[in-house]
């Protein structure tokens, strides 16, 4: 049976003011264009109201000083950050993921491993030898969990989620289907200097071509993760290579995002969808690299970094910087740039015609010198 | 036992001319160069003949007017747009995957399911509470279905598929191993502005730094995909927030593609390897992006727009546009751009010879000026 | 128990001189400055020595002529190339993955399937008919691996791999976790030309739009791996259309890249995180892509190029070329263009000065003229 909601608990939730009926009872929330007469209409924004006379509902959550009444409500409550209120709403509509209290009886679980109190485990999961799982963590079907590996209380961990060996994770952590954390590094070595060691000291040469093989560095560091962290689906993070790859209390990482082995990466840190960190990168905390980010490896990123969609950082980026492109550069900087590079056209036109009119004073000029000399 | 075709079958699937011994049975297709003589050889443009020379093929398709027994063969099918055709044979040569029919012991099915007529659902396979599964539909081993999805007939879900819960998908689907569809969105706010909504704002400067913590925003809506939708390996479709993430009919995603939440993706649309659409955008119908484009959140793509390889589109793309670049700019002018970008060290010449010139004269002008003066 | 080794045995696989008391045993590599007692400490450059007196080691493996008892230690192994060394301490201390030797109850083993001695398999793993799996291969747990695919000796495959059918690999090949080889293509075509191939003929113009819809070209060809070979988490290789997609010997690809359809990868190359290749491209021996490189379909890229990270390759790139960008250029001549790229708001001034300088002179030089005229 779907849960329910009176008015005046989700006001509660908000600490937000509600009128009207407060008794009402709300079975989810919709847009409210579509919202039907069971549902909490979300519509903080003015420009929202036409889509509360097109839908059904009976209840909205409207921007401060919404004149309820006339919207023909039967109830309202109202916020002043409508992205907050979201959280809060969101959270309390949530039913959270189908996975039955217990352990599945077709889960595998390690010699040594201990399951906290009040934990759910999905079917076909394999929990290695050691693991520690906390209370109250639920862990869908089908997931892989590396020996000695420790994962906190609460957890919420996906289906299809592959959890290496070594991997330390602290409490709420949410692991969304698919992702990959603590597989190995990428890091090979040649015998003589490789071109590409060449191309780096020398920025761009490379003077001679040795034929060889890649030796494999192994892996035997783990990766540390702190409270309140969240990693999308399909995303990888890959175990440190002595010392472990480290994520920060509260950092959230989108689908697809990778971070190569020995990374650390700070607290509050939003890395978003594709998003790629190369080996051994330094980012502070409350760096937010947008979509599609890229980050060579060795350098830092320093605290409060933001970064717009695409921007592939070449170089370390001080703390507080606001960062586009590619190369990276500031983004004020990178806009002009392309407007500059947008008028070239233009600025050779004008570079030709200046060149011809110099030509033409030169020659005057000439003109009037051998005039003079005539003279 | 091996398929087999004659060459008058496959004539008649292609609805082309063939000449020769229609009787002949082919085992497969083959590249001419490498065909043994029960392959069909692909042959379908004059480049391909040496080829034909090199390898066995006895049969072959051909481009129009080929001289076939001049190349040695003992029949041909004739055939005028090749893609088109390797379209229809490679079709009817596919054998199809390896999933047996009927329900594996070992799958789960949840409570209240129902698997359509003729439906096989491999080993492994976990299939939550409520799902309705289409006639004919192949799910494989290790895939997960969440509670109150639907899957249209006939689909095929390769292994280690992840689908949520509330994901609505219609007839013909084919999802390749790994695609994940309908994690939660990534979606968060801090209780005051932060720095990445000042940048939005001002385009580029955060003046003030406020040390916060996210709170997430719950995904409570789910994904709708259309009729004869493809989604590639490991691609990673978020639900929405409120309402569902959309995908149209007719509309094919690559390898590692990501849609962000909220995302509406039109009719018949082809989006190639690892390209990023951030949440919220909406995009056309018959919208071609090419492979590790980007698209930032709350954006539109017109009808028809096409964008070449990496394109990074931050800002409305209307209808027919063709784009390349980051930021995306008409692919023309793109073009043209690094023209000029790579003209500019002789652009930086001229001026400077210009400068000298110009101080020449101006100095000359000068001594003239001074010159009169003196006279 | 964990694994410990004496400092002869470390020297003697490092082939590398050591001294002081060789009977000395180590559990575990560590850096300087977090070692224990029972650690080796890696400190091949001076700039570590002040990590040793911060950490507890004993045994360190130090830069050549490195002073030991001076740094408080009670032995030391000596090297030249720090990261070839790291190979092979790193080799000799990894324990390897948790998989039991054998084949775990509860995989599924097709009919015809053939796995090779001291082959060990783990839960919930599916393999198909007719697979043959070579000697002492180690596969997790939930790993799928398709009907007629062959895997050589020694092969590590990590939980949660999809390997398609008809995939031929050789031997001691290294997948990470949830890797997906041997994907459908991402291959169609429509009944008339489409927008796409107008554009690629044009070069950016589509003249007329046409309502069509996609048919698929299937995938009938494999995926053909040679030896040494190392697939990253989550990457994709998507099998042949009709021949088979190829990685040549010692070819590395990491975490979440992308192979299109018929690729042809030679031997020896290290493609980075992130980075994807279009259908059709082939790609010589000991090529290194960085982070985030993408490569148009259909092209080359020849022996020993090089492109760092975020390189978008839309054309051919001959042997030994050093690259870098969007279009990719030569490296040199990137870090050139961006340099005059940023100094371009200065020219704009420049250009402006000298016109109204030239203007200026103009003038003076038609009152000049005039001048003489009125002469």
């Amino acid at each position: 049976m779907q849960q329910s909601f009176s008015v005046a608990e989700i006001a509660e939730a908000l600490g937000a003011p509600a009128e009207g009926d407060l008794d009402l009872r709300i079975y989810g929330a919709a847009e409210p264009a579509t919202a039907g007469p069971d549902h909490l209409a979300l519509a903080m924004d003015p420009k929202y109201a036409s889509g509360l006379a097109q839908g059904k509902a009976r209840v909205a959550v409207l921007w401060q000083d919404a004149d309820w009444r006339a919207l023909g409500l039967k109830a309202a409550i109202f916020v002043a950050r409508p992205r907050v209120a979201m959280s809060v709403i969101t959270k309390r509509l949530d039913p959270g993921p189908a996975i039955a209290p217990g352990i599945h009886p077709t889960a595998i679980v390690g010699a040594g491993a201990s399951i906290g109190e009040g934990a759910a485990i999905g079917p076909y999961t394999v929990i290695g030898e050691s693991v520690e799982i906390g209370m109250g963590a639920r862990i869908a079907g089908q997931v892989t969990i590396g020996a000695d590996s420790r994962i906190g209380v609460n957890a919420l961990i996906h289906s299809g989620a592959r959890i290496g060996r070594n991997v330390r994770i602290g409490d709420r952590f949410i692991c969304q289907p698919g992702a990959v954390i603590g597989g190995d590094g990428f890091s090979y070595v040649t015998p003589e200097k490789s071109g590409a060691e060449e191309v780096r000291e020398k920025l761009g040469q490379q003077t001679e071509i040795r034929k060889q093989k890649w030796s494999r560095i192994h892996t035997l560091g783990g990766v540390e993760i702190g409270d309140d962290v969240e990693i999308g689906s399909n995303a990888t993070i890959d175990a440190g290579t002595i010392r472990a790859t480290v994520i920060g209390n509260g950092t959230k990482l989108d689908n697809l995002v990778h971070l190569g082995h020995n990374v650390v990466v700070g607290e509050d840190c939003l890395l978003c969808g594709q998003t790629g960190i190369a080996g051994s990168v330094k980012i502070g905390d409350r760096v937010i690299l947008g979509g599609q980010c890229g980050v060579v490896d060795n350098i830092f990123i320093g605290d409060d970094v933001i970064a717009g969609g695409g921007t592939k950082i070449l170089s370390n980026a001080p703390a507080g910087r606001v960062l586009l492109g590619y190369p990276a550069i500031k983004m004020e900087t990178h806009v002009q740039a392309w407007k500059n590079i947008r008028r070239l056209g233009r600025l050779f036109e004008q570079v030709a015609e200046l060149r011809e009119a110099v030509t033409r004073l030169g020659q005057t000029g000439r003109k009037d010198v051998e005039d003079d000399g005539e003279r």
